[in-house]
C-alpha cells in the first residue's frame, strides 16, 4: 500500500513549527508495511487542499491529511474534503449530542463554533476522538482511502491508534512485503560501521539491504527486506550476524534509546549511579531521568557549574582549580571522588569542559572536555576535543558519558 | 516571490528523521519575504525527483532541493537536475583541484567517490561550500530559480547563508510586501491571550492580522502585515500596543527563548542563581546552561533525585521526608533553604514532584509537582497538578520554574 501524508497550516510553511506529526505518522505507517511516497505541507487555502488531494490520489492508495480542523481553523479541511468528494455538508446530530453531553459533564459552555464543527461532508465515516471535539474523518474516493485528522498531536495520535489502525489493518493491501530491523550503535562512525559489516552485506540474500542513519555520536544500521525474503527468521538471522560483527558498539535495537539501555544495564547489575556536571549543566542527569523508572538506579548529582560549587558540593581542591584549571583531568578526578563520597553511589561520572562558543584559550580551546567515570576502586578518564557549537558539544558529551558508563558495567 | 522546498531521502518517509532542514529554510526564506507554498519530502528515486521539479516549477519562482548529494548518496539529485535541465554532465576541474588541495592539507586520501562528485550538470553555477565537499548548485529553468543543497544541516546552512543569500536578495521579486513580528508570552493560555488583545485586533488597520502559536506553557502571538501597511513603524506601533496589553506575560520577542530572557534579567539585576531539582532531574539547569554566557549568573545546583541526596546535598530533614513525603511544600522549602545556604546564590528554585507515568498515590496523583523559589528573605511556593506524560510534565515544570524566577526579579 502506497501512502501520502499532507499537513495543512501556515506554521510549517513559515518555518515556525517542525513537522513532527508527519514523522510520527510515517513511522507508524512504515510499521504497518505502508510505503510513504511523499510528505507534503501546504497552506490552509481551500483550492490548494483540493488540488493536492486530486494530484496525490492518482498515485496513492492512502492519503492522510492532518490539520485545518477545529473551531478556530475555520474548518477549511472539511470544506475541501466536501469539494473533493463533490458532496454537501450535513449536520451530525450524534456528534453534536456527544459534544453537548461532554461539555455538560465538565461544566463548560458550548459555543457556536462547537456547533459548526458538527457540520460534516456527506458520505464520510466519523472516527471517534476521545481527546477533543474535532473528529477524525474517513472515506474512499475512486479507490483511494482518505483519512483526515486534527493537527493537535495527541488528538491525531489517539484517533490514528484507536479509531483508524484496526480499519487500516483490514484495508491494507500489503503489495511487496517489507520488513525492517534497526540496530543502534554508539561510539563509532559511519565508515567504521560499514567496514565492520561489509562482508555480511556482500552476502545478503536477494531483497535485503542495509542503510546507515548517522546521528550525534550514534549510527543506526537499518536492515530492510522486500519481497520473498521479508521473513522474520531471515531478518533475525542477519540482525544477529550484524550485531555480532558490531560487538560492544551495539547498545540496543529498534526504538530503544541509549538512556534506556543505560538504565537496563544498571538495573540488571544492581548498581546505583550519580553525576557531577559542569559544562553539560545537568543534561546527563536530565537524559537519565527522562526514562520512567530511573529512580531504580539514579540517585542524583551535582550541577557544579561554578568553581565554588565544585569546591562546596564535591570537595575539589582550591589549588587544583588554580593550578590545573576547572577543565583538567585532575579536576574531574576530584569531582568524581567527591561525588562518590557524598552520594554513596556505586558508580559516578564527572564532566568539565568549555562548551563554547566563548571561553577558550590557546591551551584549552573551545570544545575541550574532560570526563572521569568509574567506581571507588576503578577510575577512568578521557579528554574530548570537540567543535565550537555549544548545544552540539553538550549533547555529544552527554552521549559519550552515558556510553562510558554503559561499557564500564558491561565489561 | 513564491517558493517550494523539496527534501530528498528515505529517512523522512520512513519516519526516522524529523525534517528540521525544511523548517530552517522556511524560516530563513520567510525573513526574506519569500512565501513558501509547499514543503515536500520524496524518495531518492530519479524519476520522482524529476517529476516533482516539473510539477513545482509551474507554480514556484524558486525551488530549493536538499539532500541526495554526496559520495555515499549516488548523487541522484545531480542526475535528476541534469535530466530536468535536459543537459549532460561535465567534469569540474576547479572543484576537483579545490577538493584535492583540501585533502592534501588535512592529510586525507582522495577516493574515487570524491572524484565522481566533481561531475556536474552543464549550465549550473557552483556555489561554494566551505563545510564539506558537496557543492551547492544553482540554475534557472523556464524562469524558475532552482537551488540544490546537500542534506547535512551545517553544510546546507552555510551554503544558503554565504553563497546563496546575496544571490537571493538580487533576484527576489518581493511581490506583496510582508512583515512579521512575534511576541512571546508564558504562563497564559491561548484563549486568555486572545481576550486580552481582542480590542486591539478589532482596530487593526487593513492588511494586519494576528495568529496564535501555542506551545507547552507558552503562546507566541504573531503579527503579520501584507500590502501597503507592511511598514516598520506601523508594525512597531501595534507590537507595542499588543505588548502593553499582555504585560508581564511577555518575556521576549522574535526568536528570544525563555532561558535567554531569564539570563538577561539576572545579569541586568546582578543576581546569582542556583537550582535544586528532583523530578525535573537537571532539566532546569540544562536549559539555563544551554545559553552561552550563563556562567555570568548561574552557579549550579543539585539534582537531588533520591531522598538520600535531598538530605545530604540540601539538608532536608529526615522527618520531613517521612511525615510529609518527598513531594510536599515543606520538602521544597527545605530544599530551597539548603540550596541557598550551600551554594551562596542570591536566588534559588527547588522542585519535587511525581513525573509519572508510575509512582502516584490517591493523595498525590501522577503530575503533582511542588515548587519553591526566592531568596533568603522572600520565599514562594506553588503546587502544580499536571497530566500523566513524563516528558511533558518535566518540560512544563521547567517552563514554570524559569518563569517564576523571571517574575521574581522583574517585580
Amino acid at each position: 500500500m502506497k501512502a501520502s501524508i499532507v499537513t495543512i497550516g501556515d506554521e510549517i510553511l513559515l518555518g515556525q513549527l517542525v513537522d513532527t506529526n508527519s514523522t510520527w505518522l510515517a513511522d507508524n505507517l512504515t510499521q504497518e508495511s505502508v510505503v510513504i511516497q511523499n510528505v507534503l505541507s501546504i497552506s490552509d487555502k481551500l483550492e490548494d487542499i483540493v488540488e493536492s488531494l486530486e494530484l496525490l490520489s492518482s498515485a496513492s492508495d492512502l492519503i492522510i491529511v492532518t490539520g485545518g480542523l477545529g473551531p478556530t481553523k475555520d474548518d477549511v479541511t472539511k470544506k475541501a474534503l466536501a469539494e473533493f468528494m463533490n458532496t454537501d455538508m450535513y449536520f451530525d446530530e450524534t456528534m453534536f449530542n456527544k459534544i453537548t453531553a461532554y461539555f455538560e459533564k465538565v461544566g463548560f459552555t458550548l459555543t457556536e463554533a462547537h456547533r459548526l464543527q458538527c457540520y460534516l461532508p456527506k458520505g464520510i465515516e466519523v472516527l471517534e476522538n476521545k481527546m477533543g471535539t474535532a473528529p477524525g474523518m474517513y472515506f474512499t474516493q475512486k479507490g483511494t482511502h482518505i483519512l483526515s485528522l486534527p493537527g493537535v498531536p495527541y488528538e491525531m495520535k489517539w484517533i490514528f491508534e484507536n479509531s483508524f489502525l484496526p480499519l487500516l489493518k483490514s484495508i491494507n493491501n500489503l503489495g511487496v512485503p517489507t520488513l525492517h530491523r534497526t540496530i543502534r550503535t554508539v561510539g563509532i562512525g559511519e565508515t567504521r560501521v560499514e567496514a565492520k559489516i561489509r562482508d555480511i552485506i556482500d552476502e545478503l540474500p536477494e531483497g535485503l539491504s542495509v542503510a546507515y542513519l548517522p546521528g550525534l555520536g550514534q549510527v543506526k544500521v537499518r536492515l530492510t527486506a522486500r519481497g520473498q525474503n521479508a521473513q522474520d527468521d531471515v531478518m533475525e538471522k542477519y540482525k544477529t550476524k550484524l550485531t555480532n560483527a558490531l560487538g560492544d558498539y551495539v547498545y540496543g535495537f529498534e526504538k530503544t534509546l541509549l538512556e534506556q539501555a543505560l538504565m537496563d544495564v544498571f538495573v540488571r547489575k544492581g548498581k546505583t549511579l550519580a553525576t557531577a556536571e559542569s559544562c553539560t549543566g545537568g543534561q546527563i542527569a536530565a537524559k537519565i531521568v527522562s526514562v520512567s523508572g530511573s529512580s531504580k538506579y539514579f540517585l542524583g548529582g551535582s550541577v557544579s557549574y561554578s568553581n565554588e560549587m565544585k569546591r562546596i558540593h564535591l570537595g575539589v581542591q582550591e589549588e587544583t582549580l588554580i593550578e590545573q584549571g576547572a577543565v583538567s583531568e585532575q579536576t574531574v578526578i576530584e569531582m568524581l571522588d567527591g561525588l562518590l563520597q557524598s552520594s554513596g553511589a556505586d558508580i559516578g561520572v564527572a564532566v568539565s569542559g568549555i562548551a563554547g562558543p566563548g571561553g577558550g584559550t590557546p591551551d584549552k580551546p573551545v570544545g575541550t572536555v574532560w570526563l572521569a567515570w568509574g567506581s571507588k576502586g576503578e577510575r577512568h578518564t578521557e579528554k574530548l576535543q570537540l567543535g565550537k557549537d555549544r548545544i552540539k558539544n553538550i549533547e555529544y558529551t552527554t552521549v559519550v558519558a552515558m556510553n562510558r558508563l554503559r561499557l564500564f558495567l558491561t565489561h
